[in-house]
C-alpha cells in the first residue's frame, strides 16, 4: 500500500469549494420574507422521506462490497452534502427569481431539489464505486452538478418535457454519466481485482438501503407533482410498479439461474427498477394496471441486465459497472422515457380534463399530444447524449496525474482511505476462503 | 443438497398469479375522478410509516436466524408485494362500491389496507420461518389473503366489532393461521435441526426490525381510526403501552433467567407486545394509565411465553413456532380482544360523548355497551377459530408432493434457495464453534 | 465472570419505579376533552422523526463498541422508555395547567417532550457507555430526569432564554452530566480495558444510527419552534449546518491523520455536530450562509476534539468519554449557546419583524436585545454548572456498594448482562487478532 502522506489535494480542493459555496450563499441567498406559496409541512413530509433515500438508501445500498463499506456510506455522505450546497447555488442562478431580483430565496423545495440533485451524482458514483479516490469522487460531483442541472433546465424548463419523478433527468443522466466515466477510466486491474464482491453480512447491510429506497420511492416521484389528484396517482402508481417489479424480479431471478436459486444482487437492485420505470409517468398513468405492466417489464429487464448485459459490457466493451446502475437506473429510465411517449398516444387531452395544463404546460400554448410525444423523445435523447459527453469529458479530467489515482491493489477496498479496525482483512477477505476449522479444546 | 434444477413450479405459479392480478386490475380498478373524501397527504403520512414496518420492520425482525437472513428479507418482500396486489383485489370485490358500480377505486387508503393485509401474512410467515420453500410461502399467501379478508369482513363490517388497530383481525388471525400450519407440517427434522438460532450480528440486524416496528406502531394503530380525538388517543396510548411493555420485558427477562441475564429474543419481540395488546382499544382507552397497565401485562406474559410456552408447545404439542409469533401476536392479540370486552364495562356510552357513534357505529342502531362487549368476544373467537381452520386446510395443501418441500438439511438455511457468498458457511455455522485460534506470524 | 445470580436489585427497583409511574399517571393525567390548540397530525409528523432518532439513532450510534451491541440497543430502549414515562410526570407537575387544575393533559406534544428528555439521558449514557450496570444506568436516569427538567424550567420558563432546538438544555446538560459521572466513577480498569473499540461491521452498524440522526435532525430542531416561518428556517438552517459540518468533518478528519486516512469515529459523530451547533439558533438565523459557517466550525472543532481532547481528558484528567459526547454534544452545544449570544448583536429587533415576540417572548416586557444576549449567556452557564453538580452527586450515589458495579473484565462487554450467542467471543475478540489462516482441504 503506497502512502498518501503529505498528499493534500483533497483537503485543499474541498476547502476551496466549501469556502466558495459559503461566499456564494452569502451573496445570493435569502429566506423569503413571507412564503404563502409553499405548504412547508406538506413539503417537509416528502423531504424527510427523500432525505432518508439519499443518505441511508443510496449509502447502504452500496455497502454490498465486502471491503468498501466505510467508503460506501462515507463518500455517499460527502458527495450528497457537497451536491446539496453546490446544486442549490446553480439552480438558484438558473432561476427566474434570480434573473429578476439578483438573489434567490430558500424554502423546503430548495432542499428537496438539493436531494434530487444528490441522487444524480450518487447514481454515477454507483457506476464507479471502488474505483475512484476521494478527490476524484469530489471532482466528479463538482463537474456533474452543473452538467446535470443545465441539461435538466433545457429539458424541463425550455422543452417542457414532462418528467415528474425525474427518470429522464435524474436516473438516465446519472447512470450514463457514470458509465461514460467507467468506460474512460477502465483498465486491466479493475477487471482482475479480487476485492470485488460481497460477503453474507454485506449483502444484508445492502438490503437496508434497498428497503429504505423501496418504501419511500413514492415520495421521490410525487414530491414535485402539481395537484392533489396527480400526487395521489404518483404515490399509488409508484407503489404498484414497485410491487410488480419485485414480483417480476423473483420470477426472473430464479428463471435465469439453472439451480433455481435467487440472487441477492437482483433482490437488492431490480426490485427498485419499478420505481425508476414509473418515474416519468407516475402522474400520467390513469389506469392502475398500466403501472403493474410497466413495473413488471422493468423488473424482468433489470434482472436480465444484471445477468447478461453487465458482464458482457465489462468484458467486451470495457465498461465495468460496479453497482450495475445501467440496469437499475439506465435502462429502467429509458423505459420510463419510452412509456411517456407511448402514453401521449394512449391518452387524449380530454382524459386529463382540468388537470391537463398542470401536467403538460406546453399544451396551453398550442402544442398537441403527439408533438408532446416527440418532445418526450427529444428530452430522453438529450439526457442520454448529454450525460455521455459530459461524463466522458469529466473522466478525462479525472485521469490527470495531479489527482490521486487508486492503485490496483486498493481497488474496491477501504484500506487506503480509511482507518480500518484490526479485523478488517479477516472479516472481508480471509473469511471467504475458510471451509473448515479444527477446533482446539475449549479454553473457558 | 438436492438440486432444484428444472423445478419450475415457483416460476409458473407466480407468473400465473401475477398475470391474473394484472388482468383483474385492468377490469376492476380505476382512479377516482375527484376524491374529496380523503386527505391524501395525511393518509400518506401514516402510509409511509406502515410501509416501513412491513418491509423493514417485519423483514429485518426475521433476520435473527443466522443462516436465513437472505430469505427473511427477500421472502418478506415477495409475500408483502404479492399480498398487496391480491388483497387490493379481494377487498375491492368485497366493497360496497363494487357492488353498486361494478368496479372500485384506488386511493391512499387502498395501499394502507394492502400493507395491513401484508402484516397478517408476514405474521404467519414468522411461525413457519425457515420451514417452507418459496413456492409454499407463495401458496400460503394466496390462500391466507381471502381467508383473512372474509373473516375481517364478517367481524368488522357485519358484526360491527371495534378493532381499530387490528389486533383481532390482523394479529390473532395471522398468528394462529401460522401456528396451525406449523402444527400440520411438523416433523422430526424441524425439532432436531441444528441450523436454527442466531449469531451476535444477526441478533443486531433483528433489532433494526424491532425498532422500526416500535417507533411506527402508533401509525399502524391510528391509521384507520376515525376522528381527530380518537387518532390522538391511538397514538399516545400506543406509545404508552409500548413503553410499559418494554419496561416489563426488561424486568421479566431478567427475572426468568437464573443468571439475571437479559435475552435478546425478549428485547426483539416482547417489547412490541404492547403495540399489539393496545391495538383493539387504542381509541377506546380514555385514561392513559390503563394503556400502561395493558402494556405491562402484555410485556410480562410475552416474555413468559417465550421462556416457557414456546419450548413446551414445540416439544409436547409439536407446534414449532420459529419467531414465537404466538407470544408476540397471538397472546397479546387475545389480551387486546379481552381488553375491548372489559372496557365496554369500564366506560359508559356517556364517556365517549359525541364520539360514540364513530367508535361504536352499531350503537346507532340500538346496540347496548354490554351487547357490544359480547360482540367483541364473538369477534375474537371467530378470528381465532377461523384462522386455525383455514390455516390447517392451507397446510394440508402445502404438504402436497407437487410443491417443493424443504429437505431436513436445508431447514432454516438460505443455501438451497439463494446464491450465497463464499463466507456463508463460516460466518453462519463454523464461527459458533471456535473458542480459540492459534495466531500465525504476521504475513504483511 | 462473577455471577449476578440472586441479585434482584434491578428487578425490584425497576418494578417499584414502574408501578409508581402508573399510579402517578392514574392520579394526574387525562386526555384533553377537546384540544383545538394542537394540530395533531403536524405534530405527529415531527414526533415519528424524533422517535426514530431516539430509538434507532441513539441506539445504533452506540453499537460501534464491538462487544457491547446488545447493551447499546437494549439499554437505550430501557432508558428511553423509563425517561418518557418519568419525564411526562415531572413536566406535567411543573406545568401551569397542573398548578391551576390539579391534573395535566396528554397530547402529541407530551410525547415529543418525552422523547426530547430521553435525548438528554441517552447523551449522558454515551459518556458512560460500557461502564455501568443496568441498575446503575437506571438510577442515573431516575436522578437525571428531574435535574434536567428543573434546570430547563428555570432556563426556558423563568429566564426566557431562547433555545429552540434545545442545544443548551438538552445537549450541554446531557453531555456534562454524563462527563461528571465519568470523572467520579473513573478507575484504572477503565483506562486499561482491552474490550473497548470497534470491528468493521460494528462501525457500519453505528452508521445506521448516525444517518437516522442526520436525516431527521431538522425535525428535532423545528418541532417546538412557534410560527410557520420560524419552523421553515429551523428545517433549512439545520440541513445547511449539517451539510457544512459533514464537509468540515471530511476535511479535518484527513487533515489530522498523517496517512491522510479518514476515521469512522469522525464520520459517525462529528458530521452530526452541525445539528447541535445550530440547535439554539436554528430559528434565529436569517441569513442561510451563517448556518454554513456555524456548521463548519462545529464539524472542525468536533474532529479536533475526538483527535486531541478526548484522549487528553482520559489520560490526564481521568475523564473517560466512551462515545466522545463532549465533542458531539458538549462543545457543539456551547457553540450553539455562544452563537445565540452573538446573533443577538448581529440582528436587531426590527429584523425579526412581526415574529419578534414569538422568538423572544421576554422582549414584550421590555427586555432589550443586548440584555437577551446576557440571558443567553446565563442560561448556557446555568445548564453547564447545573449538569456538572447534579451529575457528580448522582455519581456518588452510583458508587454505593448496594448497586451492582461492573467488574473490570466485564467493562464494555455484553457478556455479564446478556445471554450471548456462541460466536460472541470469536466475532468480537478473537477475530481482531487473526492475520492468516491455513486453509485445510475443501470438505464439501
Amino acid at each position: 500500500m503506497t502512502e498518501l502522506k503529505k498528499n493534500n489535494n483533497f483537503i485543499i480542493l474541498l476547502s476551496i469549494f466549501h469556502i466558495a459555496f459559503i461566499i456564494l450563499f452569502a451573496i445570493f441567498t435569502k429566506f423569503p420574507k413571507k412564503n404563502g406559496q409553499e405548504n412547508a409541512t406538506e413539503n417537509y413530509l416528502y423531504f424527510t422521506d427523500i432525505n432518508a433515500m439519499i443518505f441511508i438508501g443510496f449509502g447502504f445500498l452500496m455497502t454490498f462490497l465486502r471491503r468498501y463499506g466505510f467508503s460506501a456510506v462515507g463518500v455517499n455522505m460527502l458527495l450528497a452534502c457537497t451536491t446539496i450546497e453546490w446544486s442549490i447555488i446553480i439552480r438558484g442562478l438558473l432561476s427566474e427569481h434570480f434573473v429578476e431580483h439578483g438573489y434567490f430565496t430558500l424554502d423546503i423545495n430548495s432542499i428537496i431539489y438539493g436531494d434530487i440533485s444528490a441522487a444524480v451524482i450518487l447514481i454515477s458514483m454507483g457506476a464507479v464505486l471502488g474505483k475512484l479516490s476521494p478527490v476524484q469522487y469530489l471532482i466528479m460531483a463538482i463537474f456533474e452538478v452543473p452538467a446535470a442541472l443545465v441539461t435538466e433546465h433545457v429539458i424541463v424548463e425550455i422543452l417542457h418535457v414532462s418528467d415528474c419523478g425525474g427518470s429522464i433527468v435524474v436516473h438516465v443522466f446519472g447512470a450514463y454519466f457514470g458509465l461514460a466515466i467507467a468506460k474512460v477510466l477502465n483498465r486491466d486491474g479493475i477487471q482482475k481485482s479480487n476485492h470485488e464482491g460481497s460477503i453474507y453480512h454485506s449483502d444484508i447491510f445492502a438490503m437496508i438501503g434497498t428497503l429504505v429506497l423501496w418504501i419511500f420511492w413514492g415520495s421521490f416521484n410525487a414530491a414535485l407533482a402539481s395537484g392533489e389528484e396527480a400526487k395521489r396517482r404518483c404515490l399509488i402508481n409508484t407503489m404498484l410498479s414497485l410491487s410488480a417489479a419485485t414480483i417480476a424480479t423473483f420470477i426472473t431471478s430464479q428463471f435465469v439461474n439453472k439451480h433455481r436459486k435467487f440472487d441477492m444482487v437482483h433482490m437488492a437492485n431490480s426490485t427498485l427498477a419499478g420505481g425508476v420505470a414509473i418515474g416519468t409517468v407516475a402522474n400520467l398513468v390513469l389506469d392502475p394496471f398500466i403501472s403493474l405492466i410497466i413495473g413488471t417489464i422493468a423488473g424482468c429487464i433489470s434482472v436480465l441486465g444484471y445477468e447478461y448485459i453487465t458482464p458482457a459490457l465489462s468484458k467486451k466493451a470495457g465498461i465495468h459497472d460496479t453497482c450495475g446502475v445501467g440496469n437499475l437506473h439506465g435502462i429502467p429510465g429509458i423505459i420510463a422515457g419510452i412509456s411517456s411517449i407511448v402514453l401521449a398516444f394512449v391518452y387524449t387531452s380530454e382524459d386529463y380534463d382540468i388537470e391537463l395544463f398542470d401536467i403538460y404546460p406546453a399544451l396551453k400554448n398550442g402544442r398537441t399530444m403527439s408533438s408532446q410525444a416527440l418532445y418526450q423523445l427529444l428530452g430522453l435523447g438529450l439526457s442520454f447524449f448529454s450525460s455521455i459527453i459530459t461524463g466522458a469529458i469529466t473522466a478525462v479530467i479525472l485521469r490527470l496525474k495531479i489527482f490521486d489515482q487508486v492503485p490496483d491493489e486498493d481497488l474496491f477496498s477501504d484500506e487506503r482511505y480509511y482507518h480500518t479496525p484490526s479485523d478488517f482483512d479477516f472479516t472481508t477477505r480471509i473469511i471467504g476462503h475458510i471451509d473448515n476449522v479444527e477446533i482446539t479444546e475449549k479454553t473457558i
